[in-house]
């Protein structure tokens, strides 16, 4: 019987779950199974610091990036308490953070250098970099999601916004100020001064290959958050997809290989300026807009339970046949 | 510290959580405390039969109310599966329900009499009925929900879409056709059909006081309902609204008592059509928009874990202090 059969056979009206109809059907699809299911799930975090940030486009310090890795690790950050209330593993994987953070079972070395080169003035990386962090990507669904069916990939960097702006900016061929905002809270003035950055940028940096703007604009988290999504493509698992710079590294993914598109789940809208023109371009609805802007996966965290929800309520919801209800005329059930 | 400044101090950027702030926020001043729970929570879902069901305005049998409340306490239906999920307690409270039910210890038989009379004809209750289901709603909040923070208001009723419609209607002095819609499934015929039937009523019952229009034209669970908000609001418990015709009863509340709309969360947009316009008369934003059209509280379970994550964010996130992470200049922490 099929996924849409099964809903309709279930004591409800058919449709009138709506998109909560529509998520356990996604993840039938995915999982290639009639009995989808949401666990078990882990949260990849990706963290690396950006060279950028000596423009000033931050109101954070840069050592904030390694401050909040470990903060995450031990538990007192927002994804953290999620991760934990849900019963979700998490992993920081450090790709590139520019001071030393103490180990931890939950972090997970894979550092390529120390913070991108600042992309104002050259590239952010050099060809061999980016293939070793995208491998590093790949690599990290094996190593840390091996068992997970749901993988939630999620990112820390001060001035990554200015990245991720810059990497949109250029695959969407927008200029800067259509899709920069202010990240974790520049004023008018901050946000004037980071389009400017990210326009000069553009301007300096003029391949429109995927690959060639992810080197150039990029950050370490950003490339590896490809490679993570590009492999759990590959392996059918699906992707619970965060906010403004996960949807930026998707559409990166996505320009490298579009059916990388079939396996994700797109979280929340974020309120960041530049997220909703990279949903426009990947046909995307979200599931939730609740005016987050957080990053580490947060909103791919918040939205979470709606899978779990639909899972469970296509398993154990009875049928009009097993519980004894009339349905209307006509109806299957 | 006031929840705002305890928010702020949290290793996130200001406001960086978005509506999920608000939540605990809002929480913490319907609970009067400066550390708000979301649990215990309890699911009340009155059950009643319409008179007006004779007046062909619903594609499925009366005869599906009783089956559905069995369904219901027996694990079958969405919103028991979703109550088991969440560890929340859930009763139906029969208080009008059309045929005999087997007893059941989630099963509360506070029944008026079977089935409301026929609105197209005559008024849908007695004055002294109104009043003793009113009182019937209140007393569950203090027999059912004694021990709960937070109260999840449902229901069950063939054809109590037709109800809700009509009760709107006239509360908002709208014509039928712009607040009545599909409700389980009618096709476009069967709309214009619940229309004339609606707008006849609205001609046959004029006074538009909100206790002549619920006795008029409303059902024994709606009235329920607004007796269970109203204790509820009177005890500073958080009231998690769920669809139109939750809504609907809200809206009567609140014009019998406009301090009840103070304890209100509003948990989803129902695809119903009338929805928009009720919540936009209580200046009502809710959470999720999902295309539901369920009833049985199914909208403010699905929300529920949304409460809970902002009740552990606000108790369990590490300060700036806590974690040691640098603030930017100027703020709080």
């Amino acid at each position: 019987m099929s996924t849409l059969d099964r809903w309709n056979a279930k004591t409800k009206p058919p449709g009138s779950l709506g998109k909560i109809e529509w998520i356990a059907t996604r993840l039938a699809a995915i999982e290639q199974t009639d009995h989808p299911q949401a666990t078990p799930a882990v949260a990849l975090l990706f963290a690396a610091d950006h060279g950028v940030h000596a423009e000033g486009v931050s109101p954070y310090p840069q050592a904030v990036t390694a401050q909040m890795v470990s903060n995450i690790v031990h538990g007192g950050a927002a994804s953290s308490v999620l991760a934990k209330l849900h019963g979700i593993e998490h992993f920081v994987i450090d790709v590139g953070v520019a001071s030393e953070i103490a180990p931890h079972p939950r972090l997970v070395n894979r550092a390529i250098r120390r913070s991108t080169h600042n992309f104002a003035v050259q590239p952010a990386m050099s060809e061999g970099e980016f293939e070793r962090v995208l491998a590093i990507g790949r690599e990290c669904i094996n190593a840390q999601a091996a068992q997970a069916r749901v993988v939630l990939v999620g990112e820390m960097g001060i001035a990554n916004t200015s990245s991720a702006s810059a990497v949109a900016a250029a695959l969407l061929g927008l200029p800067a100020h259509e899709i920069t905002g202010a990240g974790t809270g520049l004023d008018a003035t901050g946000i004037t001064h980071k389009v400017a950055v990210i326009d000069a940028a553009l301007a300096l940096h003029t391949d429109r290959d995927p690959r060639a703007v992810l080197r150039c604009l990029g950050g370490f988290e950003i490339v590896a958050m490809c490679g993570a999504y590009l492999e759990a493509s590959a392996q059918r698992k699906a992707l619970l997809i965060d906010g403004f710079i996960a949807t930026v590294a998707l559409l990166a993914a996505a320009r490298m290989d579009p059916t990388v598109l079939d396996v994700c789940i797109f979280s929340h809208q974020s309120s960041e300026r530049g997220h909703r023109a990279v949903l426009n371009d990947l046909s995307a609805e979200p599931l939730l807009s609740l005016g987050m802007r957080l990053g580490e996966a947060t909103g791919a965290l918040m939205a979470y339970p709606l899978l779990v929800q639909s899972c469970t309520l296509l398993a154990e919801m009875a049928t009009f046949a097993e519980a004894a209800v009339d349905n209307r005329a006509g109806s299957l059930g």
